[in-house]
């Protein structure tokens, strides 16, 4: 699936090292948009919203074609500027007349706060902004646009469902099949008449490789079909984007199991209450969780080898905690050691299924070593919040972000832009390339500010030899709190 | 207290139109920082972080002196590269011995969420990261410094005060006596015969005012004291900064107000239910909290004038929802319609004290215009959820968020800046100079996409005239969202 | 309205002075309810439940004829036995044919959390165990059978509205008109050739007093209509019963506004934060949240008289706990204190509106009070949390509750009674006849135990003289917490 | 340690049948409490109460001595009047001057929420209304009394424990050496030239047990110490009384988890929701969380066995669920089909630790069962909120509770009673023997009604086959809810 390198992306290059990386537009492979015979894109069309009453009487409220957001915020007067998306927003022409168009919603992968959010308001800015009415919710994730129902998504229907967690249409992992998913978004336009239609993909990064390759092949057979992206990972571990919808809920959700795990802790001798939260590969629903509470004193992420016996190792960590305080707080990535239960696991071939949870696999050698010790037997809690905090509704934060979001990808889809994602860029929304989203995974970079601020709210160990450091010491004056980047030897991109 | 124009900002310019708005430092007018023959300036000191397990295999972590970051972010090809502030951080050498500090901490002005967690992480931040220990809190306000006791702030004292709303050293309003302030800080510096000092003031723009004049009131007497704000607005009226501290969780806690009022709303025939909520001057958090619930039908905010009775008035909308939906919310914000009650205050003078809460009058107005109607009763429920939003803890974004604002003013006041707010300018961490934060309020322009995605969230009339649009229309290309401006016809700056 | 006493209880007493108050039956009045010769209701069925395969294997699930409930708990081994009342549940032959019954169900008054609940019950009870499938919902309180529409209430429809606050069939406060609503549910029964329906009304003292004439006039008539009542009251003065629903929850949300006031006062010089609760004439929330949370000062509730100046007054009470804390935090129930503004009232003719909210007054009063004496300038916040408390959706004890109070009810209707409440007494669910629970109000008894808890938990003033004591001294031993009484002095029966 | 029955309950007879199970005295069998000539208990006090001016007025406040309140409350009009217990309360008289008592609390066992309520109040009302300055906190469980330290408690210390879960005093399981605690006991009061003591006791059954124990031991020695028990077990499978603190909490609580279940369920195909609540022995949690929650298609508790395969059996209902409604959730108690567990257990020896989480174990049995099948894939869910539930603090109505919990137990203790715990029976305040209390365990008793409700609101198979049926019909009428009983062929005590 690396066929994303056969489309180049769009780069635009101006003064002092201005670029932008543009998206795709319909117009670049459809010939015909501005001169067809049949009642369709013959032309563009005047924005609908400039007859909206709300809209109207201000001009302004139309992006600039020539907008564009850098992607660098930290420089130096003598810094090239770098990078840049191009600007979010409705334009003053939109390449779909309303009565034509066929939107397609689907939902893959696991659950996150905001789906519903994002689905009301593609339906209702589809609807209300540019009155477009035949919106189709895909049930169950892509193989539902070839296997099962589809749901009429109007909005009365949606009204309400941002106030519910999950996804009113379904989700599920897996099921892309390109061949299908582009039939069937073809059969379904020309079984209402229609040629042209968007699809809006909600999902993480497997789900937006999906969505690249589908637009990919929508670009082959020359249809008129806008592919937007919006990017989901509860995780946070999008690269590009300031930040993914959920995360903030997640984040706030995730200070109940901490609360509990302290409380849990700190009534039992030499209590050790451990939280395991999501983060397969990136640890920042740990790292904000553990900074936001202040009762967290070790936190271990993806990002941040660390080993458990011996000097400077856990075991020493937790011992010391428990002589000075009678109890501590651990917050665990799913995906932090894993490096040790492969190893583990090569040794004892048989405890197969439990290393799979790194929570528990630490939480046992924890209570093991402790057993083996017998100075000081400890009490440990496990609490594993994960489906508790998935599914919930998003806070009031995220439903405002989803809400720009979706509109963003409205915006784009109508002004016939197709093959990127909706993203917030430094705090402002943008469209993102397809393959900026799916080319590298979004990490804690632990050699940059956020993670030395965590650890100095910790306390903990940084388990890290010289020998890594030196690597790492190798960062650039300027460098960016939020770029993320290879780090040699810590965490090879997946 | 115009004085603010006495001391220039300092000024930087580079290529391409690059501009660096700089804080004043304390080697800007203490001749003696490099020369003192006593104990304690007489050169800069290492970074104590330098030495700190958790930072010190990453140089890294120190921030490179020329880092800036823009505040313009909506860029064109051509766009010069405009202003910019100097990033936030820690820095290689700081300005002060660890020993020789007095810090002082002051909360004024109404309760916000995150005051507490500011405290404890200046607190924190003094002690665990550079060793200063002597840390007072000032009680009540800046009246505190020369007529109320002080509380000796520990980092136990304050380990969990961030769980709790409200300030622990408790705030109020006024008590601005720079004569007194300043003398009382020099007396506590040579009591403990100490020469030098950080005061860190927690405030809105009213207190960062004084802040101001506090700043040069100590750079006339030369005083080896650094001023170091953090701006605190619950309403988000503060200029430049992306937002204030608290402002995400009184959005979040409004959702309750809100949700009330609907259910109410529901439950009646013709059921109107009104929720006043914070903002005196600007109307963010009713903008927000509208946009997060949905729920609203009317947001009327200080920046947008209605009226009520009439074409396209708040009245008639009003009848035309009842008849829609036999129910509606409004969300007013307190600053807004002013111009109303003035109007009316002069009409019926004894009716004073009534017209001051807006809420309170509008729901008045409309009982009795539907009163007088009597073809349509309505039933309307009036909530008021301030106090109940102001005291609430801090969520866990805002809690990450004050736990870095009271990082970078304690980093920047260490390395001997004066005269500064630390503050998130586009998602990066900077020092702003003060002159910056004062000069006026941020308001919501009503002629921006955020006030039209509220329109077109609620379907609310404008409420406007052809005459103020043609003004606001001359919005230029490449506007910022973000980007606050005098709105000629619609608000005067205060 | 006293016409409740033109039928007499039904009484039966046996041995050791067990008495048992019984509620009316069809059959009592409907003489061919054993030889009808049309289809319905010739002779008894068997309960469906008893071919329902959850209960049909035992046969204890169905009440015996016997089984009764003591009112008083507290008693001495020469106690007689006292007042009983008949125990709810199914019986083991209902009266009711399921196809022929129509249900209405109306809500009447002021919002209260666990309506949904209890309509969303009602419905799934008819239908799932009894198989009645045409239920209507009232709309917009009693004048919703002759002036509204109704909606059909499905299962389905009602399955997740527990889940919100509020009541989805509306609700309004008078509109009772017996005999036009008595001839609504007769000609709707016709309209749909049945000829006995069921009339489930849920509201508060006002209500039942209604449901009470409705039933007199459909006995009147001779209709086989049974009316059963679920008493709604937030404030919990419903006499006999344990706790009202929604009680509950009223009592854990105004924890949200203490809590709000105890921060507010406490970081402020002089603060006092005063929470209004709901409460017309009776202070059990009031006394119920205060014991909960810890935090109140002083309590006031329309049972306890109290005065503002001179000694053992208000005013010195404040200035007392401001003098020992700093802050003090104040809940007064909305009924309290109305003897004061009574007499203000007379004398001061023009303030007649602001008098009503019996908290801002006595917040003006406060305030008026410590600015004359000028020597202790005091903050206060006034919090009036009314409809954000109603409005919520019912918590896990209430809804249990709900569901069980409706259950019994729909239990008792199809088991032919009629003119009877559901009510929890001493922890067992039965039917309480329609006169003892309109005879008086609850009312918190100031001379039993639960008020001297409070009054040691909070260690405000009895407010009292010893003329009155000396009245309410003359409870007698064996006095059941639970009982309500007159009380001389103190809280003349409305 | 049956010991229990060393002692014979006190019991006193009555007319009509009435019986009272009295709880024992100091003076049963300190022969000295009327003659002693040393300065302690000479002779009896008057209540201190007496003279507290909250109190002082009302002759009411104080119990009367003859006051009981009858177990069993559904009555026929010839039942006999059967078992009383001690009305709990302040006496009129103290077998305790206030200097001279040293008061001992420990808290035993898991977690429960309201177990600081309770401490907090036992401390408050030790000191404010009795002027017990000297309570003592035994650290962690029972072994705190004699190899840990001690904490002096203050009402000052404990003025807002009741906001944080947990115990401030830990608490931990074992421990348990009646010689060594009485020593303990004893040598501590001697230490403080004290000879007489108050022991507070809060625990489930095992420790009530063991409180027991210490009481027979202290009665043996003739010790001037009182015993009293507070019931804590968050299961409320403590017999007697109506419920146990924190069961209110919990079950609420509950909540959370249960929606996260339904929205994950909701949002799968064939999507099912497994939550695992607590209930080692008995369901009370599973069954009125799945009440209060309505999401709920299946509860699996202790007392209801149940099998996976076949006609009638789990996997059976499953499908039909997801055939029905694409989803479902299941509720399971920890301690539910232990039965097969323990068959499974015998067949694959080496599985033993899996198989002790009855949660993990079901879901991994659907899991196979429906791969295995291969025509219906299910995702399934599981979420142990356990940890999350006993964490947090009690609620508004908990609070309550245990504020009056501790009050009579103070109240008891103070009167000179020994050997009992303060319990809520039919909604008044008693004092239980510990006979009654720790001679079996509280369980749901499905053949009675709550159970049925339960049944008719999931709808679930009740998994029982004809022959237990007969069994539990033989229930007489007039059964009590909540009498519980032994079940023949269902549940055996353990």
């Amino acid at each position: 699936m690396d066929s994303q390198s056969n489309f180049q992306m769009k780069v635009v290059e101006g003064e002092f090292g201005y670029v932008i990386q543009d998206v795709p537009h319909l117009s670049d492979y459809v010939s015909d948009l501005q001169c067809d015979s049949i009642n369709w894109m013959r032309e563009t069309y005047p924005n609908p919203l400039r007859s909206n009453p709300a809209y109207s009487v201000v001009k302004q409220y139309f992006v600039d074609m020539d907008d564009s957001v850098p992607e660098k915020m930290v420089v130096h007067k003598d810094t090239p500027r770098g990078v840049h998306f191009r600007r979010a927003g409705p334009r003053q022409q939109v390449y779909f007349a309303s009565d034509d168009v066929l939107a397609c919603i689907v939902t893959c992968g696991g659950l996150c706060p905001g789906l519903n959010t994002v689905i009301r308001e593609i339906v209702h800015s589809l609807d209300y902004m540019y009155g477009v009415t035949k919106v189709l919710g895909i049930e169950g994730g892509y193989r539902g646009f070839y296997s099962k129902n589809t749901i009429n998504l109007t909005p009365k229907l949606c009204n309400d469902i941002h106030k519910r967690g999950g996804t009113i249409i379904g989700s599920s992992r897996g099921g892309h099949d390109t061949t299908k998913i582009v039939d069937s978004v073809q059969d379904r336009g020309i079984n209402q008449a229609l040629l042209l239609a968007q699809v809006y993909i909600i999902g993480g990064d497997g789900t937006l490789r999906g969505a690249n390759v589908i637009y990919e092949e929508i670009r082959k057979r020359g249809l008129k079909v806008a592919v937007a992206g919006i990017p989901k990972t509860i995780d946070n571990d999008i690269p590009v984007i300031d930040r993914s919808f959920g995360f903030d809920t997640a984040v706030e959700e995730a200070q109940r199991a901490i609360n509990a795990a302290h409380v849990e802790a700190d009534s039992a001798e030499n209590g050790i209450g451990m939280v395991k939260l999501m983060g397969r590969y990136s640890g920042f629903i740990a790292m904000h969780a553990t900074l936001a509470s202040r009762d967290v004193d070790c936190c271990l992420i993806p990002e941040s080898p660390f080993y458990l016996e011996g000097k400077g190792g856990l075991f020493e960590y937790i011992e010391k905690k428990l002589k000075e305080n009678g109890h501590m707080v651990i917050v665990v990535a799913e995906g932090a050691g894993q490096e040790l239960l492969v190893t583990k696991n090569e040794e004892d071939a048989s405890g197969n299924k439990l290393l799979q949870d790194v929570g528990l696999w630490i939480a046992q050698r924890i209570k093991e070593h402790f057993a083996k010790q017998a100075t000081m037997p400890v009490t440990l809690k496990y609490i594993d919040p994960t489906y508790m905090i998935r599914a919930i509704p998003s806070n009031a934060s995220d439903n405002v972000y989803c809400t720009l979001l979706a509109q963003s990808a409205v915006h784009g889809a109508m002004a016939g832009y197709t093959g990127f994602t909706s993203g917030l860029v430094n705090g402002r929304h943008t469209y993102i390339p397809f393959n900026r989203i799916i080319e590298k995974q979004n990490k804690v970079v632990i050699t940059d500010r956020m993670w030395a601020r965590l650890l100095s709210s910790t306390n903990q160990p940084s388990f890290q030899g010289p020998k890594c450091a030196s690597v790492s010491s190798a960062g650039q004056p300027g460098t960016d709190d939020k770029v993320t980047g290879l780090l040699g030897c810590l965490t090879p991109k997946p």
